[in-house]
């Protein structure tokens, strides 16, 4: 299974959630990190308009998510289950951070489902759902206000998981033609040529000033149409100082 | 400057924000990962009820809001702006993902402050809003469904802002005294006679079944309550297979 298939296998279970909104508002997290198996554990009201307007547009995640009576029930099948938990507590498994319970998620997910269990908004998971789980998680926050709201949670921790699964893409802005390297060098000849003229460059006393603008033009990684602007910008200055183009 | 007292450089910048609600659940994303500057250019109901609902607490955040006219006005006196796009477009600067934006935007922190833009609800920052920024950040998300709520995506940055800073920290089940290194092995003794007297383990061929049993306690990390539960099974089972206590 590729590491982004394994996405597939991630469940996520609100257990007892009470506002519809925040249900809407998980399910639209999920799908931005491409996550789409919800869980709902006796939800207050599910379906409900105010989730399909929140999910704005993840009502597929919404429509496919499944709804049952008990967190046993939730858990059915998988190979692990991670419950988040902000408040510490006596715990008899593992604790981790969301990253690390990220990356075992993902790993674990080679083998089967894995739940990632989310409690009831006001009060979190209780000690007797937490114990079903073999990992808690705990997201890093603001000992003075960690109350993060449960979508934002869910967004976190699916955002960690698809990083997990190997997605650190980053867009890029669009290539122009790179110059070669023989234009590169017609580049620095002008230039030389031209500080020369001006009398800023003294061949006798060159001093690092060239090695600094190839480091410094180097490192940008100059492209056809930028050389042509900067020898173009050369050229007018030649006619100032009354340097001959060669 | 220690490392989260620089999550306090950070200012957060909504460009034209249109739904109050997003500006409150924001303030309260924020405040979760220790962030406390808002700055909306442009908003177009503020202050609203509904942002004050949304901020769930979190008020201190709006009430020290700035408002202003321009992106130009948020970002001056900023040593550094990250601009937040999903989308690929020209750029003049560098794209990075939002966990290195992060680390960067933290070590320019050092310095002074720093801007963390987003753009509008519906279209994201304009290509002339994101030339302001030396850096544009992604969150990495599914291709086909890259729409995070605006709280959402500040969730995520200020989450990762706060790891950069330094808070990697989990909360820890209360730990109970460990077994000694005596009682362990007396364990291990008792459990050995045991398993002889039930005739499971013979001594004459033990195989690896005492190792493989060290193996597994050992990784689990015996605590003394646990010992004196495990020996009290042995020595429940020793009256039943005949074996005499020493």
């Amino acid at each position: 299974m590729s590491a982004p298939d394994r996405l597939q296998a991630l469940r996520i279970v609100l257990v007892a959630p009470r506002h519809p909104g925040n249900i809407g508002a998980a399910a639209r997290a999920m799908l931005t990190m491409g996550l789409a198996r919800l869980v709902l554990v006796r939800p207050r009201r599910f379906p409900d308009p105010e989730a399909i307007a929140l999910a704005s547009g993840a009502t597929d995640v919404l429509d496919g998510a499944e709804v049952v009576a008990t967190l046993d029930a939730a858990i059915a099948g998988c190979v692990s289950a991670v419950g988040f938990s902000a408040r510490p507590r006596e715990f008899a498994g593992r604790v981790l951070a969301v990253r690390e319970a990220a990356a075992e998620a993902i790993a674990h997910a080679a083998h089967g489902d894995v739940a990632l269990v989310f409690g009831t908004e006001m009060s979190g998971l209780s000690n007797e759902e937490l114990a079903l789980c073999g990992i808690a998680a705990t997201i890093p926050a603001n000992p003075g206000y960690a109350s993060l709201n449960l979508a934002a949670a869910v967004q976190v921790m699916a955002y960690e998981a698809r990083l997990a699964a190997g997605d650190d893409s980053v867009w890029r802005a669009p290539r122009f033609a790179p110059a070669t390297h023989d234009e590169v060098e017609a580049l620095y000849a002008h230039a030389g040529e031209t500080l020369e003229a001006m009398r800023f460059l003294n061949p006798a006393h060159p001093k690092r000033l060239m090695p600094r603008l190839r480091r410094l033009f180097g490192r940008a990684g100059l492209e056809r149409e930028e050389v042509n602007i900067l020898r173009g910008i050369l050229a007018r200055i030649d006619q100032f100082v009354g340097r001959k183009p060669r």
